[in-house]
């Protein structure tokens, strides 16, 4: 960290921002210009808040050298996170293809569409059954009857099954039946939920944050990881910007950046993101073709007939196809599904 | 409701969405025009999720007529809300201020904070016991002790009492220690935690979530009201967009929007909003000429040694200051403290 | 300039740094600390750019002290601006309303309109002549034969006029018929308009860009001062974000931090930035409430029928009306109109 | 077009709307509900400003079904446009590669990158003579120089040279010395500047503005159309968010969203979208893979000593391996460079 003084900042000024450095059992180096004053600052800081140093008149900002998470940086754990299921791993040498319904809505739904991807060569089961849906009246998943068919349908194939959680409750009944666990968007920094996933153990996905920064869906992965869970890759799902012709935006260049700062491993979500089912098989190839570790894709047995996104859902024979074309580019990108 | 079919679209395709809309118990009004025909949807719509329309094939879009919110909806309850606290209350005749630390630390602090607030004319004391930060490694708050020190507080000065919570067990002390929670914008589409405030029945001040559009955080304040609890006030706190030089951006023409779409009453928070202490006086007498209902003020006894967020923290004499300059604007809106 | 080297750079990357510094006519300041080096930046640095130095290896980033603005840098120039027109002034004293349709239409129209809002107490004219529109096929504008009636309208009334310009051709007839001109968003950088605009030497009123940083806006009016012109005032109206209640949203910290940044006058529209009428009023007190040194309004003798954005417009006793609202707040900025 | 009446709207109101759609040559086609009042809108809308019917009381709101663009519209024109150049062209079977360096510097430096660009595969010169800079103090190219150095080098190696212009006055030098001309992020709603680039009748590529969406974008190549150029193509590169991890958020679905909207050809530009030389490769194997027709490159020979935008540029060994990487994903496509 580096504290740069106004121009005219004066030697009480500087002494005080020394002493709260040294205070917070840090060293002070400073550098004299003839224009400002710049003070480094070194030691342990992840005790003192940066911007208790703002707060001391003088200061002109706060600069950060480095990255206040480590668990999650590349700069201390170089080699890339593998996350090992029962039946499949996430990481460097496979490409993750989960498919499946945005929310489970009977059996014979859940398990149409899990035999059809499947067959289709995805590599795991998505379901959602507790929704977290913009509207009070809308409908908010099927809870545990639909965790429990999930796991019928993740028996049956030998998909392993990922799910989202959207409370301790949740996330208390769903380590009994889901094989990993998904974070959502609208509760990346829903911290106290990240406690309880990092106590939890259980492998997890944590979506990025509709307006959230690289920087803080780091930190956010950092919360699971201080509470002694490893096992996080990241979601890339589209931020809101101001163009409405997609759903969001995806920033595929966020796939890019993580590359260069974790070890952790990222897969992109085309449907959440755009929202046209059109768009998700060139988005899936623009997404493995710049590094992606796996696709997370909507799949429905009937997308006009889907409770919640099907608009943006394909069909079995969409996804047939689908899985056709990503073949190529999982293979030129040297992984496996 | 209207229902946009494609100019190609053909007969089957109508009758398909006209079996659709009567299956879920409502009643389709066709327009065929020469370009296009177009569908009104009469009755309940609350149980059919639009997207489920969008994704039959022949629909062009979905055009909302009437809002998705009913409770919070100035159209069924024209009279503005007034939450009554203990010794103060929130609605039209007043102009509320919540004004305290951001964090409370010691009990030393919070109690000359609290002093100091209400000797200047604050209505109510904030602090914050739960703290919802970026890196798990910053300060996170004292938790039920510093719910104990708020309690002491508000009783020493007659000062009714705002914290956020952030989990279910926070919410669970909390209504134990203070008169009023805050959902924090991080939590504006925490459903399952807005869910519980519902039950809880505690009065609530429910702040925007940072790429929160209006409609969105209406919805969020109706998960609330529809599990009970109609004590529910709203506070802007700044939007994220691409300009750094204040921490967010202050949404003024929100307070205009809200004034109309909502009976709830509206605070606004320039602390929060602008991350500039110097920012916080003009911009709260710009609240209050456009309709404010309230402010949230952030005010420390020391602001250079506050645990967080000292950068925008009033110190004592500055906030007397304020409740000067801010006097005439209240007595303009046709207000009082 | 700070130049902040990555932990690993070595001696030959920090001697390339500092042997481009002085290259460049300037001074470097080594500050070789346990985890990193810092190289301050003495000198004259118009002359460099910061990308030049990011661009070799070992640095890790650049970090700026001083603004890249000196002409519009209220350090440089503590005294705020007074632009003297003939009949009025913008600046610390006034109040400034500058009044009038978006679009002159006819000779008729313009009249009444500027009658109607000089009777209120408008300070100058506004009305459009050259209309960015987004579509090539809307209305562009009355032209020359636009300014005439412009002209004609300020001389009957005492009222001095003002009209947007969108090219060097526009511009070179403007200068012929109105007081000032206008320089909309969408050409805020425009670069070789403002260099034009710099040359012709009449007072000009540089609108925000949709997208523009507060920094780079006043680095778009420090080409027109660059160029020759110091009349320049500035007006916040509205920039793009994800929020769709209101057309732009009006960032009025903006006209805090214009304060402490610049000498220049800060005019706000309210009617561009919401598009709605009846938000006018309560974003115009929260203007001046907040500091700006004038406001353009959107007034139309007849809205429904206005040519482009009747939607936002007030009618005249609705500007009569607004300027009575007004008149306090005016009074308790201590300003006049 | 459909005019949605708010609920409470009587007859008069209705009848305003029919009179002034009447009025304008065309057809108002009724459709009144039990709970509201729609119009359909049928004939030639394009004289007809929709915010004329906006201002109408008792309107709630305009729905648009058609798009305001016709000629670059692919409903009226679903062939895909190719631009032919004198030894390229742009289109469906290419796949077009404009690299060289951000701003043409000298003889030396531009012939450099000619040969190099050239020899590695490149299809096209790209180099900038006239430079928008936020600065006013910031190198603003050679200008006239600059465009004779271009053409020197597209003569010597066969390649199209392509420039940006800023105004009509580089307009009218560049088409004396360049094959294609460019108009940047920040002209891009410099309406009169592409009414004159319609008028030149010189291929253009138009790159989208920082904060345009999709549907501004596309009336902007309207206005270049309809003043009688049809050899447009598009350039995707980046749009303004909140997040500074890149210049700019790379918006791949645009490519998607525009092939299903336009027949213009569209290039993107993964160098300033990004900012960063090592994102160019991912992020343009990304683009090709969702369909884009080319792509724009910075190349230079030494970049840590390029005048601008060095930290984004490839060296000449980094673009002959980038070719390299490009050319798999080229076949895919289905594409020769």
């Amino acid at each position: 960290m580096i504290v740069v003084m106004k121009p005219r900042a004066d030697e009480a000024a500087v002494n005080q921002v020394v002493s709260v450095i040294e205070a917070n059992g840090m060293y002070a180096h400073l550098s004299a210009g003839k224009e400002v004053t710049i003070i480094g600052v070194v030691g342990d800081k992840t005790k003192l808040d940066k911007r208790f140093l703002q707060a001391i008149p003088g200061v002109e900002k706060i600069v950060n050298i480095t990255e206040s998470y480590k668990l999650a940086n590349i700069s201390f754990h170089p080699e890339p996170t593998k996350i090992a299921l029962a039946n499949t791993s996430i990481g460097p040498e496979n490409l993750t293809i989960m498919a499946g319904p945005c929310a489970v809505e009977s059996e014979e739904q859940i398990m149409e569409a899990a035999r059809g991807v499947k067959a289709a060569g995805a590599t795991m089961l998505r379901g959602g059954a507790f929704k977290p849906r913009t509207s009070p009246y809308s409908f908010q998943g099927l809870e545990e009857e639909g965790l429990k068919l999930m796991q019928m349908a993740g028996k049956e194939t030998g998909l392993n099954t990922i799910c989202e959680v959207t409370s301790l409750k949740a996330l208390e009944i769903a380590v009994n039946y889901v094989d990993m666990i998904q974070i959502g968007a609208r509760n990346m920094q829903n911290f106290e939920l990240l406690k309880e996933v990092g106590h939890a153990g259980i492998p997890v996905m944590l979506k990025r944050g509709l307006a959230a920064t690289i920087d803080e869906w780091l930190n956010a992965a950092e919360y699971i990881m201080a509470n002694g869970n490893e096992q996080v890759c990241l979601c890339e799902r589209g931020i809101r910007t101001f163009e409405t012709a997609t759903r969001n935006t995806l920033d595929l260049a966020a796939v890019c950046v993580l590359k260069e700062k974790t070890h952790l491993p990222v897969i992109v979500d085309p449907s959440h993101a755009s929202g046209v089912r059109r768009y998700v098989a060139p988005l899936s190839k623009a997404a493995v073709a710049c590094g992606a570790d796996g696709l997370m894709v909507e799949v429905h047995p009937n997308p006009p007939c889907a409770l919640s996104d099907g608009q943006q859902s394909l069909d079995l024979p969409e996804f047939e196809q689908f899985m056709k074309e990503i073949k190529t580019f999982t293979i030129l990108a040297g992984r496996v599904f």
